[in-house]
């Protein structure tokens, strides 16, 4: 183990114990709730102490050895080195290989990559294997001192997560090498340089950032890199192939909603972030100072949305944040997140819109599993998941039919309230059990549970026409029908006490004419997290906010 | 002229008169900066007046006809009338027709359609033509009395800009019809329901929001709907067939964007808007309310795309808003636009990044042109512009040639200043003469105009690796090589005199090592605006924000 990878795996013990000394102070983030005992405080001080002892004392010793190596003859200066800091200096035409396009048809040649050094591994004084890493993508390099191209010094030059530029020959292994992406070509390296250098300690390595719920059964004693540790050091956490492919995953996602709605002929629309009232209730609404007004951040486009569909637009959709200043640290709740959020016209029942909106998910899961086998099998390896169960038509399930298989199995539920987080997780499993799908739609729900905008059934004014989409016992998406008439708006906004003075705008756009219409509003980071079984929906946000995280 | 329609233009007049009054109570919309006079006060106070007496007359004259007309027997009432309200009562399975699909084609068959009725011009009292109009596409509806299925009642029934569901039969007219979009056949209707009635007086018709600067030259005395009032309504605003094309052609800009990036190997991000530091230099940032904290709205996705890129995303790009809290009432500036934003690691050299970014614009036009061909002939019709010059590879000057050009022309300019607004439109100019484009890009930016993130020329460090692209000579998009070297950030921060703590996180993420990389963003209202020609930018923005709109 070289100084470095000590120093950082100190590092990394240390930055535990600090972590469990902020979690003490931060009762926000105590899991139990309860603060330490006096005893327990003590006892974290002294580890915390013992730990930065070690920590010193090993950065003496690798400042000694540096000194001693420094003294000796190099035979290799001219092959290896920082290299200058490119302000765009040179265009000299080099071909550039990446790492994922490597393999045996290239054997013998000569290539030029650029990559991270993920880890180096000495083997005795004369060699050391390196991972290299591009993206999701890792390959073995490796060098041997020949004492003409490359020295001892050389072979001791790369340090953990710098970027390098190499020089090095394709060459086929004698055995497949199982711990890189790459498994049938290693790099011989002759030529390296970095580009650019881990200035800092790394908050912890890529290496154990990557270890999966397995490693840790198959071995206890593992520091396990937490959740805040991850998101304070988010740029770091993010360079793990797990992280990178679930952002590659989150982005079809968007690719894939879009690619079928396109298809069916829909417009994506922007609409205003800064709302000038609190037009969806007034609870968990940001206030913004606005040119000495006050403004506010859509909770969603619901309204604006509506009203491009007053405006004769037809088919809308919109990827865009929304704003929940809702004070509630969960594993599903973020205050800014990205919704996938469509509304469409329709001539004759809602149910033209719900079916399509079934098929898109189908489309959606089928098309990840088929064009994006890579990225979710890299996900799979850190974070074991199956893939859901589906088949090639939405199970649609009617509310009070959910409440039946729910009652049949021992809970209790109103006939016109709303699941709870904990009855929408037993569904999931029975409707699993029952119909052999991870994935469905339940029709029909209360009117007194849904927003003021939503159509009632004609057949029963207890409930509506809306609906919720689940994954594996979770929410997705949640829509409805919505109230396509001036004068039965009104009379739903006063039957549920919203406030009409902020909603005037909206319900001119329905005085001036509207066709009847269904809609709903998706969590990208939510279909990301459920789909991938993660288990909080900070893994599947890039930068996550919650009420105490605004940073990084 | 109907009752309806005689009411209707009146208030458009009346309109006029309120807006005329509006704009000299608030001095920040007065393009003059001049209080009117007491006189010319009073003499829009009389001209209100007579209006409201013109306007109550006119609807009194209308009530006495509809009772007299109610009196009299009707043999097609069961053709026509109001429709329920739509709660999805049925699913009839019934085949209907999208105005934009009729075709000669259809010819003697009967089809159903769903439309607005545009307008409506009674011919004698026997026979009626409408104009049906459904997103983009018009076509010509006509009524005869027969006095068995359709009666004279049924003829007047239609009002303007009520969506009806009707039976029809498809007609090849004699002569082509020139005033819609279907020119080969009209609908002879035989049933007529309105799905969704008009309930109060349009701000103003369709009718006259599509006429177009040729019709004012034509005819001098048509009331012009002014933007202020057309964003005042703007629901019935973009119901007009050039805004319903606008906004189609906003969404193609968006696709093409993404098309080119997608096959290009880009990732989508979406980066979070709300963030604890005004970290761009700290001036035209909103505040918001964070749970007891401050916060801020993100002036752009900057920072953290280059955090991605550190965290080895490689490409990246966004689509999302942007806010400025700039107080300035111009015509190119919104508080709020949708950003275009880039970001993408090199190997050598940023002009790597420079030359593919003139790509991906020449890709954008071209395909405009070429896939959006209906709605760019829809928005020029009514804002008649010509299409760019453009050749199949970007032109690019370098900085200091441009300022060659410019005072070659008799203009003024310092050697490292910026260009102002005038400067950059008679560059336009010059270089449209020049070289025969009206789209290239500018390289080599002085230093000193630039963000601190800019990375120096080093060949010169009075000039920078950054470029700006201009169209019909204005910009487009500003981009640049970014400087990835910790130290070399930190000394350029404490040059530019900008606070290094609120940028922490941000250097952080180049400590832990990053790759070389270039970027850029473009305001999709802007590329939008001047490539149609648009004379303000409100006009490509769906629910525009300034310093003094925030609704609707």
């Amino acid at each position: 183990m070289s100084a470095q990878e000590s120093n950082t795996a100190a590092t990394e013990q240390k930055q535990e114990v600090a972590e469990l000394a902020t979690q003490v102070e931060d009762i926000v983030l105590d899991a139990e709730g309860k603060p330490l005992s006096k005893k327990a405080l003590k006892k974290l001080e002294k580890e915390r102490e013992k730990e930065q002892k070690r920590i010193e004392r090993e950065a003496r010793e690798a400042a000694e050895r540096a000194a001693r190596e420094a003294s000796e003859v190099d035979c290799a200066k001219e092959n290896y080195g920082k290299a200058p800091i490119n302000m765009s200096q040179v265009q000299s035409g080099t071909k550039w290989t990446e790492i994922k396009d490597l393999s045996a048809e290239l054997a013998g040649q000569t290539v030029h990559v650029q990559a991270r050094v993920q880890g180096s591994r000495p083997t005795g004084s004369k060699m050391c294997f390196l991972v290299l890493r591009e993206g999701s993508a890792t390959a073995q390099g490796l060098l041997v001192v020949d004492n003409e191209t490359i020295s001892k010094q050389m072979v001791k030059f790369a340090n953990s997560e710098s970027l390098v530029s190499l020089v090095a020959k394709v060459v086929v292994p004698s055995e497949p090498i199982k711990s890189c992406t790459v498994g049938d070509v290693e790099l011989h390296v002759s030529r390296l340089f970095v580009i650019s250098q881990v200035a800092v300690t790394l908050p912890f390595s890529i290496d154990s950032a990557s270890w999966s719920t397995l490693d840790y059964e198959r071995d206890p004693t593992l520091n396990r890199v937490l959740l805040h540790t991850r998101l304070n050091n988010r740029v770091v956490d993010l360079r793990t192939t797990a992280n990178n492919a679930i952002f590659k995953l989150q982005a079809a996602v968007s690719q894939l909603f879009r690619e079928y709605l396109t298809n069916e002929k829909f417009t994506e629309i922007h609409t205003p972030k800064i709302i000038s009232a609190a037009s969806e209730g007034g609870a968990n609404v940001f206030r913004v100072d606005y040119f000495k007004r006050n403004a506010f951040l859509a909770q969603s486009p619901q309204l604006f949305k509506q009203m491009c569909i007053a405006a004769d637009f037809g088919k809308v959709y919109e990827i865009a944040p929304v704003f929940r200043a809702e004070n509630s640290q969960t594993h599903r709740h973020l205050t800014e997140y990205v919704g996938l959020d469509l509304e469409c016209a329709f001539r004759e029942h809602y149910h033209e819109v719900m079916n399509m909106i079934g098929d898109m998910f189908i489309y959606i899961f089928k098309n990840l599993e088929k064009r994006w086998a890579f990225e979710l099998a890299t996900v799979r390896k850190q974070y074991p998941s199956e893939p859901i169960l589906v088949g090639d038509k939405p199970l649609k399930l009617e509310f009070k039919d959910a409440v039946a298989l729910l009652r049949k199995h021992g809970e209790e539920m109103e006939d016109f309230g709303d699941f709870t987080t904990k009855l929408e997780k037993t569904l999931g499993r029975l409707v699993r059990e029952e119909y052999g799908t991870d994935f469905y739609m339940v029709d029909k729900f209360p009117l007194a549970v849904r927003p003021f905008y939503t159509m009632p059934d004609p057949e029963n004014p207890m409930y509506s026409n809306s609906y919720d989409f689940f994954l594996r016992g979770e929410e997705i998406m949640s829509g409805a029908q919505r109230i396509h008439d001036a004068g039965m708006l009104r009379e739903r906004i006063a039957a549920c006490g919203v406030p009409v003075d902020d909603l005037i705008e909206y319900i001119k756009a329905f005085e001036y004419g509207c066709p009847p219409h269904a809609g709903g509003g998706v969590g990208l980071e939510r279909v990301v997290m459920f789909y991938l079984g993660l288990d909080d929906i900070r893994y599947s946000s890039l930068f996550p906010r919650d009420p105490t995280r605004l940073e990084p």
